[in-house]
């Protein structure tokens, strides 16, 4: 603080800048005018004893009043403010790491405390979305080593929650994203904790995706649980599949995704933090990591695959973590359904054995539960595959799945759309391709995950002859408008399926 | 465009971004839940068959209706919009350049083209702020060589707009900033055009600074010329010092450096196409560079001048402008005042050869005007300061800054403080160092650039011996509660001023 605080009255103003503390301050404000705050300065917020940092915008109308300042959510929530509260409004002590972050950008390799420094500074709130993508940047020429990329990972993890089980086993599993409807999860906690093992699962909710994890998995079950219920469930049942937004695991990881996700980058480097860190923090011993690969996937090349196996692996050793990558297709979505409701449909028909079951969806889990019971010790080297297929079949993993639904706050029915539309094959022909990022969107517009029934039905597969006309796929939506606004994308994007003649 | 566009209502908010376009939507906006907006996307607005790029943010209270878009300032004004209008709101088309960008992030040399579609899209606002603070990190490992600075330049030159002349030889000068009081830009004009030279001088206004160039001379004459205007004014009298905003000379350097400075970040390669950007749009032919050294100035050491000195260099040769790096000392400030109208009265007295005339800044004026006279063959080498203070001396020079302050639109006097106050030495000792970018924030506290009089008004130089109660500086503003905010600022600081007993 470079000089004396000047207090204003807070106002509450319902603008959602996602995790962004925004202040407004009227430009003719005596404290705009005295300390030279302009649009775009950065600024401390001091109310109850709480800090935050917050970047300002100036207003020139009578939207706020001189001796007003109006919040953002994010710097509302954060504050615990309540309306007419008195905050005081002062410079920005300087951020001490920004000479660190100065340093990488000239291409200056970073030690332990240097990423330490930079981490804390982001989770505390000090980093501006200018600072966080030129970290990003920065982090990408040269790459980050390997000593690095553990530095990184290791101050992710120590900025941030730590669950600790008492358990000498805990498995946990980790899908590189890009793949729609590949919701194995459910599955693999089901057949593993049925076999006894711990797998405290925490997912995530859609960022850009028509529907995370968590977002599905809430329409058969409650999975906003705090840490307290988590372990209770996990005592009670040897798993979870919970939202993780409750515990603060890898909290860093969180604001740089949003960045990383804005500026389209992702560098290997901090691809393994954020899946390291998360995986650490949740206090994983063993762990498999599903790698996905396919031109329209978020790994493309099985080149990028091995070298991304090779850095998580490294990672994984340095950490005392036993990990096993398996690098799959991923040139389709996985199992039929797009969209929170439709997915659950798929893991419910996989869990309750039903014939008509999606058969990729079931060989992906089990493949997946198989590795991580061989980790584990309960099965040698290719045999833990055939043991969780049996844990499916004899209805285990299913009577274990409903427990875990039960613990977490009473199992539920997924909702079904009240609106469809079958999308036809314009034309005949073999199916080569199915794009996987078009056909995410459309599920999006047709209203996912936000309307939880809403989505897209998968009818065909990869390889499979077709005549024009033939069905494709099911349109699900609740309301008219996006039912006919997905449509209208469908019918400018043919491409999303690719028939060759 | 990836689907069909959806129309609102325009509000002006009175959001003063800066140059940021932003939108308000309601988050339960139809547009807002059939194209998956959330806070952050980047989204196109039509108007009136214009375009412009701007970040959305979504509101959750009543502050905008639901079918309102509320558009801050920039986005209001580019689409020159009136209240209630109907406007189209889309996802922004692909950013074709961040494929380059994302070249140059991974550590590899772009070619022309590159940099051309970089600086295209950015002049077109498509780049969010993210995306520059990405561009300026990934410029700086590895740095940028000379031939992707002679692109960078000549892409920043080819988005805007660009002045020709038709004299052979356009005389033009840049000071790296840092330095304040450093206002050699009138008295050089004055001389070099009473000379008979060429000098359209365009300058700025202030961005952190406590006076830019075209504020100080604002409180001379009007400085708000029209492209035509200047033309005018030098047709008649050989040069001007107008503001440069009004004509759109390397539009991309004014975007870039407002993220530059947010980042604290200065690459010698962007440095260099951002002044040469400037003055080859400009139309010199002929230049001086002066580049003041100094800890607390720009450039921090003689290294750093040098090599920043074969920088620019490399670049005038490139681009076929003569031109000559003039390094001198940036230890304090030059001349006595700080802030636009004491800075006037510095550069008044030099031009009317008043006795209590800054001897720093006439000897720089004259060093610099000296060489530009030797670049355009009036002088022998080292001949050209005499000249420059013949005509000086002679009054020639003052003469002619009067008929272009007539010929701007008429000479003005600087207007004077109402209220002030001196600072004294509180330990006796010799002055070793005044801190020019504290000193520059007193001057800013006290109300300057907005309050034309506000400023600091030094009483000392550095070597001086100086006794306990000496007085050092007069603050000035033109408010009570200014001036004591300057003061507290200076009570709490009084190493402004370095005094070694």
């Amino acid at each position: 603080m470079t000089a004396g605080p000047r207090t204003v009255k807070a106002r509450r103003l319902g603008l959602d800048a996602q995790s962004e503390a925004i202040v407004l301050l009227h430009r003719d404000s005596a404290i705009c005018r005295s300390e030279g705050f302009s649009a775009h300065t950065r600024v401390q917020l001091r109310a109850r004893g709480r800090i935050v940092v917050a970047t300002l915008l100036s207003v020139i109308s009578d939207l706020i009043a001189i001796d007003e300042a109006a919040l953002s959510e994010a710097a509302w929530t954060r504050l615990a403010l309540s309306e007419g509260d008195t905050i005081m409004i002062e410079h920005l002590d300087p951020v001490d790491s920004l000479s660190v972050l100065r340093s990488r950008i000239f291409g200056h390799v970073l030690n332990e405390n240097g990423f330490r420094a930079i981490i804390g500074d982001i989770v505390a709130g000090r980093y501006s979305s200018i600072h966080i993508a030129s970290f990003l940047t920065a982090c990408a020429a040269p790459p980050l080593d390997e000593a690095e990329i553990f530095s990184l990972t290791r101050a992710m993890v120590d900025a941030g929650e730590r669950l600790f089980w008492p358990q000498p086993v805990v498995v946990d599993k980790h899908s590189v994203g890009g793949l729609p409807g590949n919701r194995t999860t459910p599955i693999i906690v089901a057949i593993v904790t049925a076999l006894g093992l711990t797998m405290p699962k925490t997912s995530s909710r859609a960022i850009t995706s028509p529907a995370g994890t968590a977002d599905m998995m809430e329409t058969l079950a409650p999975v906003e649980l705090s840490a307290a219920a988590i372990r209770h469930v996990v005592e009670a049942e040897g798993g979870c599949i919970a939202w993780g937004g409750a515990v603060q695991l890898s909290p860093a990881d969180d604001i740089l995704i949003r960045v990383e996700r804005a500026l389209d980058l992702d560098t290997q480097g901090q691809m393994i933090a954020s899946v390291m860190s998360k995986k650490i923090a949740a206090g994983a011993t063993h762990l498999v990591l599903d790698v996905p690969v396919g031109t329209t996937a978020k790994v493309r090349t099985a080149k990028d695959a091995e070298e991304l196996s090779r850095g998580l692996l490294a990672v994984a050793r340095d950490f005392g973590i036993t990990a096993r990558v398996v690098i799959g297709s991923g040139d389709e979505p996985v199992g039929r359904g797009i969209g929170p409701a439709l997915e659950a449909q798929d893991v419910l028909a996989v869990l309750q054995r039903r014939p008509d079951a999606p058969a990729d969806l079931r060989e992906r889990a089990v493949r997946l539960a198989g590795v991580l019971i061989e980790l584990a010790g309960l099965a040698p080297l290719n045999a833990g595959g055939a043991l969780a297929m049996s844990i499916l079949d004899n209805g285990r993993a299913w009577h274990k799945f409903q427990h875990i639904c039960e613990a977490q706050g009473g199992m539920r029915t997924p909702p079904t759309s009240s609106h469809r539309q079958i999308l036809t094959a314009p034309a005949s022909g073999r199916l080569t391709a199915i794009d996987n990022r078009k056909i995410a969107r459309l599920a999006k517009l047709a209203g996912a995950p936000e309307d939880r029934a809403a989505g897209v039905e998968l009818l065909v597969r990869i390889g499979q002859d077709i005549k024009a006309g033939h069905n494709l796929c099911v349109v699900h939506a609740e309301a008219p408008g996006e039912l006919d606004y997905a449509l209208a994308y469908a019918a400018q994007h043919e491409d999303i399926f690719g028939i060759e003649s």
